[in-house]
C-alpha cells in the first residue's frame, strides 16, 4: 500500500510534514510519498522523503513560459508525479502529453479523475497509476469504505478491463487507518490524502495511524 | 459508411452546402451529415439533411451563460453532435460530462482525438463513436491512406479493446472518394471533412466523388 | 436606461420571454433586450426583440471548429454580444480580440467584470460598454444599492477616468424597479438581469416593475 | 534600465545564466534579474542574483493542487514574478487576482500584454510594470526599433494615459545592445529577453553587450 500526502497550496510547513513523512516510512516500512508545491521540491526532497510533483506541464523543452517541465521537477528531486488532479484537471490530449512527458523524465504517474468512466479513459493512457476521486468526499471527513465503496471497487473493475498493470489508488475518503484498511480490501493499491495529515495538529499521530494497519 | 461535413467556421454558405448534401444523400442512399456552427442550425436542419452540434458543453440547465446546451442544439434540430474537435479540446472531465449530456438530449455522440492512445481513453467514456485526428493530417492534402494508414487501423484496434459497440471514424487526411475507400479498409465506418467539401469551388462535384465508391 | 435580459441555460421559453419583453418594451418606450443561447437567436430575434448573443469567439473566419463567429450571431439576428460574462470568463488578450471581432460585426459590445479595477481594465479595450457584476450579488436576491452601492459609483468613476463614451451598466444586484432607479441614481446607464425575469413567474409583471420608474 | 532574462523552459543551465547575470550586474551596476523555472527559483536565488517567478496563480493558500502561490516563489527566493506571459495567458479577473496575491507576497510585478489597448488594460490593474509584446516579434530575430517602433511608444503613452506610476518594459524584439538604446529612446524603462541570452554560445558576451550602452 502506498500512501501520498498531497500538501496542495496549504500554509503548512512542507519540511515538517517532509520529515515526519521520512520516520514513518523508515519505522513502518510503507512506501509514503509527499507532493508539495513546485518550489518546494527542492527542499522537501533533501529530507530523503519520497517526493512527487502535484502537477507537470504536457511540453517538452522550448518557449513554454510559465510551464513546470517534467525534466525540472526531476531535476529538482521529484521521482513522481500527480497529474489531472481535480483541482488541475487536464484536456485529454494534455494528460496524454504529460504523462509522456513524465515518463520520458522517468516520474511515477498517477492519473486522477472522477469515476469509473473516466478511470477506464485514464488507463487506457497507460500511466502507472490512476487515481479514484469521487466529487463528493473531496476535502471532506467522510470515508469513502462508508460513503460510496463501489466506485472504489467499480475503479478497480474499470482500469483492470483495460490494462491489469495499471495500479489504482483512492483518491479521497481517508483520513484514517481503518479507511486505509477499507481501501486495500476494495482493491486500492495506494491512496492519496491531504488536509488529513497536511492540516492535522499531529501529523506524527495521523500518520502512525494511517500505516497502523499495514 | 457515414459522412460528417464540418463547416467549422469558414465564410461559406451553410444552406447552400446543406441543400448539396441532402441530394447526394437522398440521390446515393449514403448517410450524409453537415455540421455548422451552433447559430445556424436551426436554418441548415430545415433543409432535411442530418445537422450535427460542432461542440456542446459539459453542463446541465442552470447559470451557464455563453455554453451551448445539448438541449438547446437538439431543439434547433441537431441530432448529433462532435465533442472535444481538435479545435475545441475539453478537458477529460469534460468530455464525459459532455457525452452524457448529448446523451440525455438523445444526441449521437462522436468524440474526437489526436491517436490510438487517446482513442482508446475515448471509447472508454461510451459515446456512440470516435473520430482519429492524426495532428499531422488535419487540414492538408495528404491522405491519410498514403502518410500514416496504420493510425487507423491502429484506432480501430484499440477501440475494438475496449468496447467493440464503438463506431470509429476517420477524421484527417480524407477528400477524395479514394480515400473514403481506403479509410473503409482500414476499419473506418465514418469520415469526417471539412475543407474539402465547405470549401470546394464545386462542393456537389466533391461529394459525389466522395460518395462514389460507396 | 438600457435592461437586458440574459436567458442563460435556463429552463425557460425563450420565445415567451422575447414577446413579453418586446410588448413592454413596446409599450414603455424603454430600450430592452433579450440574450438568448445561440442556438435560439435566430428565433428570439424574429419576434422583433432587440437580441444579443450571450458570448463571441476572439477568432475570424477559419478553422475554429465549436466557436461562436461574430458575424454568425449577427447574420442570425444579434446586434449585440455580452463579453467575459462572469460565467465566460476570457483572457484578456482574448476580450480585446472579441471586442475587435464583434465591432467588425457591428455588435453592440458590453464587456464584464468584477471590480472597479477590472472595469478600468476592460474600459480600456474600447467597447461600447462594461458591466460590473460584484461576484458576492451575482444570482442572489440582494440589491446592489443596499448591499454594495459603492462598487457601482466607484466602477462609474473608474471608467470615466480612462473612457467616458463607455457606458457603466450594473450587472447583478437587480431584481425590482427600485433597483433599477438606484442603479440610474448611482451612475449606471443600464442593467443586466437574468433569473428576476427568466425565472419569473409572471415575467410580464417583474418586466413592468422594472420599467415604471424609467 | 531593468533587463530580465526569461529563462522558459529553455534546455540550459540555469545556474550558468544565472552566475554570469550576477557577474554583470555588480560590473555593470545594470539592474539584471533571472526568471527561471519555478523549481529551480530557489538553486538561482542562491546566485545572489534578482529572481523572478515566471508565473504565479491567482489564489491565495489552500485547495489549490497544482497551483504556483506567491508566498511559495517568495519563500524561494523571487522577488518579482511576471504575469500573463503571452506563453501563459490569464483571464483578465486572474490577473487582477495574480497582481493582488504577488503585492500580497512582496513580489514586484510586471503583466505583458500584446498592444497598447491590452497595455492600458494592464496598467489599469495597477502592476508595478507592464511589458509589451508585439506578437509578430516574440521569439524572432527582428529588432522591435527596426519592425515596430511606434507599438512600445503607443504603450508608453497607452499606460501614461492611465497611471503614470506605472513602468513600460519592452518585451520582445531586443537582442542587442542597440535594441536596449533603442527601447530606452522610446520610452521604455526595462526590457524583457530570453533566447537571446539563454540561449547565446556566450551569455557572458550576449549580456556584456547588451548592457553597454547603459
Amino acid at each position: 500500500m502506498f500512501i501520498l500526502i498531497n500538501l496542495k497550496a496549504y500554509p503548512c510547513d512542507p519540511l515538517k510534514i517532509a520529515n515526519v513523512a521520512r520516520d514513518v516510512a523508515d519505522e513502518s516500512g510503507v512506501r509514503i510519498a509527499v507532493s508539495p508545491q513546485t518550489a518546494d521540491i527542492t527542499r522537501v526532497a533533501d529530507t530523503g522523503i519520497e517526493t512527487w510533483a502535484q502537477h507537470v506541464s504536457p511540453t517538452d523543452h522550448g518557449s513554454h513560459t510559465g510551464s513546470t517541465l517534467a525534466e525540472a521537477v526531476a531535476d529538482a528531486g521529484a521521482t513522481g508525479t500527480l497529474i489531472n488532479h481535480s483541482e488541475r484537471r487536464l484536456r485529454l490530449a494534455d494528460i496524454d502529453k504529460a504523462v509522456n512527458a513524465a515518463s520520458r523524465a522517468e516520474l511515477d504517474t498517477c492519473v486522477c479523475a472522477n469515476n469509473p468512466a473516466q478511470i477506464g479513459a485514464a488507463t487506457a493512457l497507460s500511466p502507472d497509476s490512476v487515481a479514484v476521486e469521487p466529487p463528493a468526499l473531496i476535502g471532506g471527513d467522510v470515508s469513502v469504505a462508508t460513503a460510496d465503496p463501489d466506485i472504489v471497487s467499480d475503479a478497480v473493475e474499470s482500469a483492470a478491463a483495460i490494462d491489469t498493470t495499471v495500479n489504482v489508488y483512492c483518491g479521497a475518503g481517508v483520513s484514517s487507518g481503518d479507511d486505509v484498511a477499507a481501501a486495500g480490501d476494495l482493491g486500492a493499491s495506494g491512496i492519496l490524502l491531504a488536509s488529513g495529515v497536511a492540516k492535522a495538529d499531529d501529523p506524527r499521530a495521523a500518520l502512525d495511524d494511517l500505516v497502523e494497519p499495514l
